[in-house]
């Protein structure tokens, strides 16, 4: 339904995988590649030129990489310069920056706004809604729920960019705030409308204005059956690299990352 | 100046009622049905396919269903399987996901992201840019005002889904979280920026991370005149069904909803 | 890239400048002026109809002023009615309701909501998604951080508007919500996060929910290098008037703003 060439433009400079869909309305600029078996849903705009674009005559666009089996839901905007592992996939009316890496699998919500120079690893999900400042960066498998705002200048306004940075299978609840360059650790879970001023160590639950830690998040029992819930991998695996053979099996035999 | 059929594309199994208005770029998907005197503005997309539809062949659009004198303004994504009730109204850029279900008289506002599977009431006045998450329940009359978020996953990430459940007359002031299930009482007012990890008692004002109760609402006065303010329909009837014959005379007369 | 005039959409009744770029698919409606050397990105309305369209045949649409070498990037919605001073700038899918008044060299980023007659100075610097509820007043030199919110309605629902004034080279971080009416005073921070109440006196740093003074922003020291950061003007000047001959020199020099 979505697939009938109606008013699309896809640039003569870009390059498009096998047994890809582009939808109506939507526009491919130059110098993208898209991978094979991906899909760019309708009203879609691939490669939106940078700020020079406007001003600059002989401006050409950076490339830009989406790699396979990706799927970009309806009305985003993806900047030129940036890299998408395979099987990303978005929401709609995404918005993304130049100059951002995102590592595969990961998900970026309905409305979220990356500004771009921000470094992503695997298994990322971010919610709906989610603004990340420039210069932020995330490990693996970090979850990001709706409307948490990644801050970077600590003296606004000035020229300083100093990006929070997510540790592996932390989690940031809605509506919390990282203030400029804060690290937050493995595991670590920000509750939610924290506004998050220091360092949150390791496997801490943090809450507040301003964040102050208030358990282990393995101390968390979850309101069913009075069960740990955390480290959330060995009880979580949907869509996961562990989903079929366990965490504890996949942790002993998996080299990728940092547990 | 909107409805002149450019780049408009109706489903052919789509059914328009009579004097209904289409606008430029929008696109309505099969198994839509639009009722009478009801507007669609430009570039919108009305009955969006789910999920499946990307990776299923056989895939067919659930019914949606908009019922007389609605307004969708321009941007809008209403999913299919939806139901709205008439006198429906949006703002600017809403998405509405799957299996959601609308009483009549509803307006939810510019970018307002609502997640599907959710229940509302009639009267139900959504500001711009509220998240509700799947499974929420709202009643009848019930205000949300902008940056309201109502979340669903008490131990994150987890397949578990409790949305929060809102009674009638009661508001939600801009920015504040109602965590996973929490009940909102009747005439409950939530103040701005506040966290709500428990129930709120009937005609409480809750305010505060995490809310707690300061006062009854009806205690509450006005800084016009000094006045009480609330129950708040006895002082405001704009576009309420009481508002030709005032509050207590529609309360006596009425039996549709429980005051 | 951008300029293809494919599915592009100008009323002959709006007046266009010369040197201005129109993108595709977007549309520009009646009693529009488009200043000289001018940019409307793609996908873009430009003067937007007002609710009464919908309902009243007779309806015409008011001027729409935007002066010279402004830009406006993609998926924006800009209502009939409002003024836009020159070097006025967009982020994409901005939507700016009627009978705004801009000074020149406004900035608003990308998904920001301005809900109509607010007063805007010059140079005020709106980043992402920032929401300005109807009736705001904001001075010359203010920057306004993401997911800030200015609202107007002391007693919701109620049919009074009373919205913030912040004045001059007033910042507020994100995430903060200013309450109905609030003044907030010329070179006043207030911090991320904050419920503000109460007046912002001049020169103060407020945090907190409810905001509270907690020190006067000249005593805030940047972490770099130890050194006073504010008031900012003498630290910052990326954009600003003073950028070539210091700030100092320039506030002796100028008459055109109080500072």
């Amino acid at each position: 339904m979505k697939f009938n060439g109606r008013n699309t433009n896809i640039s003569a400079n870009a390059i498009i995988g096998s047994n890809v869909k582009i939808g109506d309305n939507s526009t491919i600029y130059a110098n993208v590649e898209i991978g094979d078996n991906s899909i760019i849903a309708n009203d879609c705009v691939i490669g939106e030129p940078l700020n020079d674009y406007y001003f600059d005559e002989t401006y050409e666009n950076p490339k830009t990489i989406i790699e396979n089996n990706s799927i970009i839901r309806s009305h985003c905007i993806l900047y030129a310069g940036s890299t998408f592992g395979e099987y990303f996939s978005t929401g709609h009316r995404v918005t993304i920056r130049e100059k951002s890496i995102f590592g595969k699998h990961c998900r970026v919500g309905t409305l979220s706004d990356i500004q771009g120079h921000c470094t992503f690893g695997d298994y990322n999900w971010l919610h709906s809604n989610v603004h990340v400042g420039q210069g932020s960066s995330l490990g693996h498998f970090v979850f990001i729920y709706p409307y948490v705002i990644l801050t970077n200048d600590p003296t606004p306004p000035s020229n300083l960019c100093i990006g929070p940075i997510i540790d592996n299978f932390a989690q940031i609840a809605v509506s919390s705030v990282l203030l400029p360059g804060v690290k937050v650790g493995k595991h670590a879970l920000v509750g939610a409308g924290s506004i998050v001023s220091h360092d949150v160590d390791p496997y801490s639950l943090v809450v507040g204005n301003p964040a102050k830690k208030i358990k282990d998040v393995r101390e968390i029992k979850n309101k069913k059956d009075g069960g740990t819930q955390y480290p959330w991998p060995e009880r979580f695996d949907r869509g996961m690299p562990w989903s079929e053979m366990g965490f504890e099996k996949w942790a002993k035999e998996q080299n990728d990352y940092d547990l």
